[in-house]
């Protein structure tokens, strides 16, 4: 189901800014939060920045393992990503909670959630303004893709519940990668 | 044409993933490039993460100056977005070339772009990240909308000449702000 995606192409999972789930797992117990503070800082190998407050149960987990995994998920599953936002792991299990389907990944203990149409296997890498700003650098060690699942549309998150569906795809000119 | 809004409400403008523009000035030559890294780092005062290539003409500016703009353009200015990421301000002056008209900010001596519904005066808050990263932590200081643009739509890169525009909106009952 899940099929290896180039590590080169990890950027275009990210870069336009949707919401995603991370998972975490400590001591046996795999956690998943929803996201939406994240950035790319390299292409290859793929670095991605991101904010887990340290009010977040993932915080803890994320710090002390290093390791975690980015989920990305479909406007399908939109309902599912806020009712995870909307609730901590310290009350309950998500995954059972919300029907979300966990799978094993070859780097890391967090799991992948096979609902979500891509996965990215994450370490961190930088630690260095976790402590002022709760910000850690992840290096992604494998991605994955659910080939199934086509075109699938994101959401982006524009605060109190508002969410901006992908809409039409426009191709200009560009020499950027 | 552009009114203040409020610091506590920018993370809902850069959360959503858009394409942006950032202006930087030094000696008294203005410059402008297309960025796509970037995300919220906290809500109020609002902090911004990017990456800027040491690559880019912008870099050296946006370290020696420690300033810069976030513009925010829509669909419609797609064509100008690409094109000011197709070039480098050392050979062209892109206001000039692309009809990019400027205006002056309150906190900072780059400019802000008249064409682009909102504009974020920033100051550079931290640079350890730049030396590994190129990455560096903005604070917004003054924020500005247009508000005769109504419900603009940003772009999302993906990559190669291919932009995902801002599609329906949904709302879900989320605690998040």
């Amino acid at each position: 189901m899940m099929k290896e995606l180039p590590l080169a192409k990890v950027y275009q999972l990210l870069e336009p800014g949707p919401v995603v789930l991370l998972t975490t797992a400590r001591k046996d117990r795999a956690n998943v939060m929803t996201m939406s503070w994240h950035m790319m800082v390299e292409f290859e190998p793929p670095l991605v920045a991101c904010v887990v407050s340290n009010a977040n149960f993932s915080f803890a987990a994320l710090r002390t393992t290093r390791e975690c995994v980015i989920a990305i998920p479909s406007v399908k599953m939109a309902e599912k990503v806020v009712a995870v936002g909307n609730c901590s792991g310290r009350d309950v299990d998500k995954f059972a909670a919300f029907g979300l389907t966990t799978l094993p990944g070859e780097h890391v203990t967090a799991p992948l959630i096979a609902e979500c149409f891509a996965n990215l296997e994450c370490k961190v890498a930088d630690t260095r303004l976790v402590n002022t700003y709760n910000l850690f650098v992840l290096e992604v060690k494998k991605a994955w893709t659910d080939t199934k699942q086509k075109n699938p549309k994101t959401i982006h998150h524009r605060g109190y519940g508002t969410f901006v569906v992908d809409g039409e795809t426009i191709r200009l000119k560009s020499r950027m990668p």
